[in-house]
């Protein structure tokens, strides 16, 4: 039997393929700190355990396809801090930020339709959209000017019939800008004067250094039925294997609909739903302390590549993500020697090779993403092995 | 702006549709017995619990892609009892057994693709297929003769080029019927002669009654390339909310491309993947247990219906449902009618019309599917009230 076409036309995880070599490294006996992968080392708050060993657990019924009444309102007082109201039918619960961007596309998108997305983007996105036929258009950004969005004529210029939504996360992973009000207001207009969706991912809202303040695309009047705001618990409160996120928008006719998705799969894991809604609950000084712990290791990690002669990479603004161009011809044949030929007192590290993050062919190959979710210290010793990584490679350029 | 339209062809959800009339019914102070959807009332054994306390949950960390390795043990283990043996890669973890069926949809079909599915059917394959832009082509069944299979011929009748796989549940949902070893052998040969995959839908598989065998589509030689087996823990460990669910298949590169679709939405929620391998784990005797407090319970159920002039009934042989043609001539007011006008002591039940259960227009319409998941007393009076609500019922034909 022939597999689907559009399976065989998914890339593998270009985050994860590396994965086997990481696992040999260790096997013999070399520590590697992973900066690879999104995947914060800050303890869960103790909130989310508690409430599910509360929660009366005899029988884990089902949930409600729309997600448990608790968590809904924790999220609706979560928007509320921003002045952002969503009414209850306007909240949908998702299995993480994932989910909620494959319900979007499917409501959004039929087969052959595109959705722009700045590029480089998170991954992932190519498989939410590709494995329901929707096909992503990059709006190309740019590691030199630290990735700011092009102008509102070349974006318009990749508009087609077959556009249907703008797609973007903000803060960004991988690039960690943050929009400045004008790139927000431009994507706006943009959405309303070609009557677009804006699908705004923002998982790691909240996250914005240098005072810089991350706002969300929910506090922009007059684009309420065109917005579709993602969520998620993952990154702000560190509890990626919860896979709790939401849809949040004003649409109403949109909401009815992707209710019917959510029906379909009947609900999200009841208890991670129970132990998410404690953490939307915690205040909003949480979020403060995380985003200062984050912009510490922003600092750290900032402050070694200042070090480092032949790299472009303008100052991260947000989330917990840096796109380094290297001096390099190939940053995955980096990454590989770092894991297999490198290391320094016997540890290494693993960075995520960029190409994947972009949709145009050839982009992004000299480029790594570099996640800074662990703590200080580690953060240090592990930029310290770039450093001294890149300056060993034979391959260096410059 | 204008939504997808396969978004807006999907049907809301039959089962779920009428809850609102129950919950006018319950505030005015009726109580209601659901009949109407498979939660049933069996607590999830301790051990579900237990685990996920024990379980070093500092960091809610994102699991594995392909789902925890000792659930992957546990699910291989719970196989071999059946002699079924599947390796490590061979197995994926998804959320519930209906990703399970989107990612085996996504797999075997592009956008047009059909899949054969004996109807009535559990009525959210129309969402699973649609939502990504597959067809369901139904091989009508009749409750006149069990729901039994048509033979080959008419089956093959149904076969286009367009036809990539044959979908059914086994026991079934809604029928209650338990697939013959004839009907399990032709199914396979039309698979192997025609070149379509097998998705064999196993979540109520253990659960069949009368000394009869509920047997896998794993057992049957030769049939290794074409079949994905179904699993979930929601029925059988009676833990719907976890949304644990798996696939299972011997073909390597159906499988190694699932796995793309599993690393794009990054992995199953962690803890209940630990709380479920604590169910797999129990012993068959378990199983043994459960299946004889259903069968206690489809004897209550099939002795009533019985004693009603006019349904049209086989003895239901497994899983937990069971799809009753009434002497009406819309079951979907019977069901309105029950919840709104009739009452045994201010009690009543609620019933899924079968309607929705069909892919055929027109089919169902004087059909309703009964779930017998409460205990013994309860559907006692349950049938008790839909005996009486019969009688009762002004529009009754006979």
């Amino acid at each position: 039997m022939k597999l689907s076409q559009r399976i065989q036309a998914m890339q593998e995880s270009p985050v994860r393929k590396l994965v086997p070599i990481a696992t040999k490294a260790k096997s013999l006996g070399k520590k590697v700190y992973h900066l690879n992968i999104g995947q914060p080392d800050i303890e869960t708050p103790d909130v989310f355990m508690n409430a599910i060993n509360e929660y009366d657990s005899r029988i884990i019924k089902y949930s409600f396809s729309q997600g448990e009444p608790t968590l809904i309102k924790s999220i609706q007082n979560y928007f509320k801090r921003d002045d952002i109201h969503f009414e209850d039918n306007e909240i949908l619960i998702t299995n993480g930020g994932s989910e909620a961007v494959t319900f979007a596309t499917i409501a959004t998108c039929d087969p052959g339709d595109e959705i722009l997305v700045p590029e480089p983007f998170y991954t992932n996105y190519n498989g939410f959209t590709g494995e329901v036929n929707a096909t992503i258009k990059p709006i190309t950004t740019y590691a030199e000017n630290g990735f700011r969005l092009p102008n509102k004529q070349a974006i318009e210029a990749l508009i087609t019939p077959k556009t249907k939504a703008i797609l973007f996360s903000n803060p960004g992973n991988p690039t960690g800008t943050v929009l400045t009000d004008e790139e927000m207001h431009m994507l706006a207009d943009i959405a309303i004067e070609h009557n677009l969706f804006i699908i705004s991912d923002e998982v790691y809202h909240g996250m914005a250094f240098d005072e810089l303040e991350s706002k969300s695309m929910g506090t922009i009047p007059g684009i309420e039925e065109h917005l579709i705001i993602i969520e998620s618990v993952s990154k702000r409160y560190s509890a990626c294997g919860a896979r709790i996120g939401a849809i949040a928008s004003k649409n109403t006719a949109l909401m009815l609909n992707i209710l019917k998705l959510c029906q379909a799969r009947l609900c999200v894991a009841t208890l991670e739903q129970i132990g998410a809604s404690a953490l939307y609950e915690l205040p909003e000084s949480y979020t403060q302390e995380i985003k200062q712990e984050y912009e510490t290791r922003r600092n750290i990690v900032y402050d070694t590549l200042n070090q480092i002669d032949g790299i472009v990479c303008e100052k991260p603004q947000g989330a917990f993500y840096v796109i380094i161009k290297l001096p390099v011809p190939d940053a995955e044949q980096f990454v590989v020697w770092l894991l297999e030929e490198f290391d320094v007192n016997n540890e290494t590290i693993m960075l995520a090779p960029a190409e994947g993050f972009y949709a145009t062919a050839g982009l992004g190959k000299d480029e790594v993403r570099l996640a800074y979710v662990l703590n200080s210290e580690d953060m240090k010793t592990a930029m310290n092995i770039l450093k001294l990584g890149l300056e060993a490679y034979p391959e260096r350029l410059i």
